[in-house]
Parts: structure tokens; sequence; C-alpha cells
């Protein structure tokens, strides 16, 4: 069996930190944002980590996210929750992006989405730091993660969504025993909600980036990206961006990976891409700012990448800019021409948001951005299947006259 | 990167053989039933796969599907079609299930179901074999499944399903690059259809267990339990069978592993979980029979085992005999009590073909048929997400008053 989930092993947690202002906060506590109204990070003893693990042990592993357990917050091996987070495949798309593309394919993990990666992290901590009920504003994704994992240990979830938001994320949700709102408005509002809640002492507040180990779980996107190409990074690196914990969280994995010497100083040109129908972060990029304001009448067939505001902005504008990347926005067409043309000519079946990303890779390319020869990896964050297809119209009478030949 | 799809390695086919009469046919030929209409079993020198493969350079490999490569019948590294045939994760069920049930969660394999370990295989063979078009009747999983991987080597494919085949199986394959149509009947009926146009030497016949190669790739769920227990099978599997083709490639697969040397003679019981609402299996298993007659209107929830007539039914029989097993049936109402009851207590959302698999081992609890205290694995073939959940009619309006003690 897995030893990953039983074997007790070293933890390294030394302290959290303001990502602002570098204040250090306790570890083993539970945290919201920092005293500024910032995202905290988990630091570790990463000399300590070298000291206790090398690449080959780690090699011998379960290659599932436990395999990371050093450079994880968790402390106690019993309060691991687990559903199964296997190390997701990278599939090549030769035909709808070219010879050197992969897409590193987090619709395989459990709840069909990357955001059981930060949600497995996050329950964890809250089950280890004694939590019994949980609020959170989601799109759909990450609410569907959070009621799996909080179910499975006993953990009370209520979750708001917009009213629009997938169908199929808000049943999933509720089948999997969360309790779940529809709410006429966008993620940043049912955020509100779940503030005020919070507030009033009714619930831990598990909105994106607000609690300090969603974005450890996230991280581990990186470090799985650096392991599974023999410790090199590729060139760039396709990321659909909404709150942006996973560029966030690889950009800490890479780091911490160099900090280890387990890989160089090298790094991929991280490319945020948004919707063109909400673009924060591009419009705040081409500015040159460093924060992102809120985008008004925010819309895109992407549910996941719809926010409007994101707390951690100028973390994700950061890391594109010293990765030398950009952020691209790409409008709702090419995002679906890019979806049908990735499963029609790879038989790779995207979510919108990852349609996004092939769909800005290609710009990308068209605009000299990227060079085919270099090595790519598109972020697909979720199962294609969580997503309304074209209509397949064709029925055939069997009792009639078949003719083969219009088959 | 993955090693197994890209190192050549010795092959092993010595021939194929009918899996009634014995009788021998020509290895690296396309081939569909034997003779006597019925499944053609591929046969290979195990004595020289003991001789060049260990367990425990097996060990040493990547996990997925295609570090079985010297017990498969593909030829020509060439020839792999790949889309991330990930090891399937096995995942306690303590509340819903119990304290030694294992579900092995198929649905994260691509296309979301174990369809594509069959399809994998047959496909590659048919790209090596020269094959450029595919027709297949369908109940949704198996034809997404071949739509992606025929799509992803060029291969066309046509594919006929019941008219009430669920919506997002329809689409999918269409979305892959398949032509589907939707027939007024039932699978066999579609099955009668492609048939008819293989005979006119339309198309090749790619029906479950016409086509020998498929269960080759299913047989990889049994190789792969067996590495994944630490070369252990356990007391009882539970399986959803439609055409049966995972009962008889795992009972096969069990068998190259004792003659490999690899496990002992110790065999799983193997329970054939079928709906009552199309339980031919089930019913030619009491009735002691060694073939199973049709069973006329057939209706069930878990489409994937509405299969009214199986062309491999002496063989599930015989596995299920043999294996000191039985064959089961329940009802439609204790799959989704079985469903419901799984997603809300363990967080774990099964599809209903899992779903009758777990309602399946609840009744054999109740009936003294196992031991709480024996290991079991049950099946969940898809991801729950392909399949209707229960609405969720929660709302909230933002701008009104909340009452914080009613959410
Ligand atoms: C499918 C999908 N892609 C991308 C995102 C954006 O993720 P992040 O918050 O890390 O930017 C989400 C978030 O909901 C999502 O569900
Ligand atoms: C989800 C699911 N479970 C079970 C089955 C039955 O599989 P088999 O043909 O191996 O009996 C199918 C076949 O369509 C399926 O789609």
């Amino acid at each position: 069996m897995n030893e990953n989930l039983t074997a007790d092993r070293p933890t390294f947690v030394t302290h959290l930190e303001c990502s602002m202002t570098g204040e250090r906060y306790e570890a083993d506590r539970l945290h919201n944002l920092s005293r500024v109204g910032r995202p905290l990070l988990v630091r570790y003893d990463l000399d300590a980590v070298g000291a206790s693990l090398s690449r080959d042990q780690l090699a011998a592993r379960e290659t599932d996210l436990w395999r990371w357990r050093e450079l994880l917050p968790v402390r106690h091996t019993r309060d691991i929750v687990s559903l199964g987070e296997i190390e997701t495949p990278l599939i090549p798309v030769p035909k709808s992006g070219g010879a050197k593309v992969l897409v590193k394919d987090e619709g395989r993990l459990p709840t069909g989405s990357f955001k059981a990666r930060g949600l497995v992290m996050a329950v964890a901590m809250a089950k280890e730091l004694g939590v019994t009920r949980i609020a959170m504003p989601t799109n759909g994704n990450a609410g569907a993660a959070l009621a799996a994992y909080a179910t499975r240990c006993g953990i009370e979830t209520i979750v708001f969504c917009p009213e629009d938001t997938p169908e199929i994320n808000v049943r999933e949700i509720q089948a999997q025993g969360g309790r779940v709102w529809r709410v006429n408005g966008l993620i940043d509002d049912c955020g509100a909600i779940v503030g005020k809640g919070a507030g009033e002492g009714r619930w831990f507040d598990f909105s994106t980036l607000k609690e300090p180990y969603r974005i450890e779980g996230k991280k581990t996107m990186g470090l799985e990206l650096a392991a599974q190409l023999g410790w090199r990074l590729p060139s760039a690196i396709f990321y659909p961006t909404g709150g942006g914990t996973g560029l966030i969280g690889m950009w800490k994995a890479f780091d911490e990976l160099e900090r280890l010497g387990w890989i160089g100083s090298e790094r991929p040109r991280m490319y945020a891409v948004q919707a063109s129908g909400c673009a924060p972060i591009v419009r705040a990029f081409e500015a040159g700012e460093e924060h992102a304001e809120r985008w008004e009448d925010a819309h895109t067939v992407a549910a996941g990448i719809r926010v409007p505001r994101a707390v951690g902005d100028f973390l994700i504008l950061r890391a594109v800019r010293e990765s030398g990347g950009k952020a691209l926005g790409v409008g709702d067409p090419a995002i679906l021409k890019a979806v049908d043309e990735c499963a029609r000519r790879d038989g790779l079946l995207l979510c919108p948001e990852g349609g996004a990303t092939l769909a800005a890779y290609k710009q990308a390319l068209k605009d000299g951005e990227v060079d085919e020869d270099e090595e790519v990896v598109l972020f697909n964050c979720a199962t294609g299947l969580k997503y309304p297809m074209p209509e397949a119209p064709n029925w055939l009478d069997r009792h009639g006259a078949i003719d083969f030949d219009q088959l």
C-alpha cells in the first residue's frame, strides 16, 4: 500500500510570513490574512529538509502528492486526508499545440480538478488545528474539492457560489455533503458573505489565499513538474489565472527546489492567462501596476477564471515579471476553438480554462513571444467532462433501411 | 519523461487461442471472433517473460499501464498511443463501505472511465495492423475512449449507441472526433448494425470481446491490483458486469501472474454485479447454466451494465464459479442509495455502476457471503461526474437580509 499515507515523516515548518511585509507569524496556528490584509506564506527549514531527504529517496516513493511531505505543513500522519491525489500526467498535444507542447492534465485529481491539491492540504491543516466548520466562496471546483475532503474527515462545510456557476459543480458540492448556496453576484460577492459570517465567529474562512495552506498544496504542481521532467523545468508555463494560487504556488516551489539544490536557477517564463471578459491581471500587467483593480462586469465561458479581484494580485504580477513572462488575455471564441481543436485533433478534452492556455499559447507563438522549439507546459486544471459540449444530433432508425454510405 | 512510452522492450505473444475450443490462431493478424463465434485470447511465452523481467525491474518503472509491456500485445514502441493511462488509486471507504473496503477509482483514466484501458490497447493494435476505420456499439464510455485514441492516431471511427445513452457520452464521442449515431434499440441492436457494416467490409468491428486486444488492456486492472497490494490479492472483488471484459481480463491476469511465480495460487472470490433490471449473468449463474440467454426489456440507471447479451457469458460464469464467487443483482434504488452514501459520508462520488458494487457488497455482507474482516476491492469504473446528480436548490439574495442562523 501507499506508504506516503501511513509512514511518519519529519516536518520542517518554522513559521509563516506576510507576503507583503515579511512579518513573522507562528506555525501550527489558525491564520487568515496578515495584519496588513495580505496572504501568508509558509516557511520551512530547507537546510534541514535537504539533510533529511534526497532526490533519490523521493524517487523511491509512490508518486502522489504526499510524497512531498517534508515540504508540506501537515505535522501528523493521522491528519492526512486523502482521496488518491495521484501525480497528474503530462500529455503531448502535437496536432493542436505543437511538437514540444505538453498538457498537465489536472482533471485526473479527486473531484476532477486541481483544486483538490489546495483543498486536501487546507482541510488536513484545518483538521490538525481543530476546525469544525468551514465556509468558502467558489466558482465551483474549489467548493467541490472542499466538500469532498471536509466530508471525509467530518468537518462541516458551507459554500457560496455565483448563481450561474456550472450546474454540475453545484450539485457535486451538495452530493459530497456540503451545504451550497447560489448567490446573485460574483465570487467576491460570495466572499463578502463568507467574511461576514467568519467575523461573527460562525465558521472558518477558506477563501483563496485568505487561508495559508491551500497554496502549499497547489505548490505541488511545481514540485511534480520538476520531478517529472527529470529536475529540469520547461521554458514556459501557461497557467489559467483566477485567484492565482497555482501560479504563486509553483513560483514558491521552484524557489524551494533551488534552495535545496535540486534544480538550478533557470526558471520558466510564467504566462498568466485570463479571459478577455475578466482580465484584471492582464490590465495591471500592461499598465505596469503592482496591484490590479477590480474588473467590472466580468464574464467568460471559463467560469474558473472569472475572478474580478485577487487578493494575491501583486504576487502573481511579481512572479510573472520576475520570470520574464506576461499576462495574456484571450477571448471566449478562441477558448472554445482551442477546446474543440484539442479534442478533435489530439483526442484530449480540455476544460475551458485549459482551452484558454492553449489559445494563449497559439497567440504567443504567432506574436513571436514563444518559439515552437521551446518546451511548454499548459495547465488543464479540470476535466473537460464538467463543461457543456456541442450537441450530437445524429439519429438512426434500426428498423428502417440503413444507408451505410451516409454514415 | 516516461520511459514506458519511449523505450523499446521485448514482446512475447506466441499466438491467440479460441476461448471455447482452444483452437490456435496466428499472432499479429487482425482477428474478430473464432470460427465457432467465441472470443479469442492472446497467449504469451510466460517463461520467456519471467526470464526477461522481474518484479523489481517492474517496480522501478513508471506506474502507468505501459509498464506491463512484456505482458501486452503491442510489438512496436512507435505504435503505442497514450493519453496518460495512470495507475488508478485504491481509496478506502470506511464509512459507507467498511474498514477493509477499497474502491479502485477507474474514473481517473483518460476519458473518465476504465474503457480507456481496453481501447488504448485495441487501438494501438489496430494501428499496428493497419486498420484505418473502426466501428463500435457502445453504452457510452467505450465509444468515448475509442474516439479519443483513434483520433489521436488518425483512425476514423463510427460509433452507435442506444438513443437514451447518457448525453455527456454522446457529445464526448463527437467532440473527440468520432462520428456518433443514436439508435432506437439496445447495445446488441447497435452491435448488429456494426456487424452488418463489417460484413460489407466498411469498417473493422470493435465490439466488446469481438476484437481480442481490448481484454489485454482490461487485464491490467488485475496486474495493477496485485502490484499495488504488494503481490497479494484481496479476498473478494466486486465488478460491475456488462460485457464482462474486465472480469475476464483480471481472471486471465491472475493466471499469468501465477505462472510467472509473482503471486501464489490464491484467488479473490469474483462477484459479478448486475442491475436487477438487466441480469442475464445472475439468472444463468443461479440456474447453473454455462451460457446466459438474452435479457428482454433491459432497464437500469447504470447504463454501462445494461448489456442484455454477452458473447463472453461462459467466460464470466466460469471465472465467477472457479473463484468461489457469485453473480449478484441489485436494484436501482439500492444503486442510487449507495452512490449517495459514498459521496455524503466518504466524499467519493461513484458512477452508478460503482454504486452497484457497493450496494452488492452491503447485501453480501448482510447475507454472510463476505465477512467485514475481509479485504475487498470494489471497481468504480467511471467518474461519477458523468452522471446526473440530485438538484441543489438553495438560493440567497446578497442584497437582502441574510439570516446566518438558517444557512
Ligand atoms: C478549472 C479552473 N481553472 C483555473 C482556475 C483558477 O485557479 P487559481 O485560483 O489558482 O488562479 C480555477 C479556479 O476556480 C478553475 O476551477
Ligand atoms: C461505468 C461502466 N461500468 C461497467 C461497465 C461494464 O464493463 P464490462 O463490459 O467490462 O462488463 C461499463 C461498460 O460500458 C461501464 O461503462
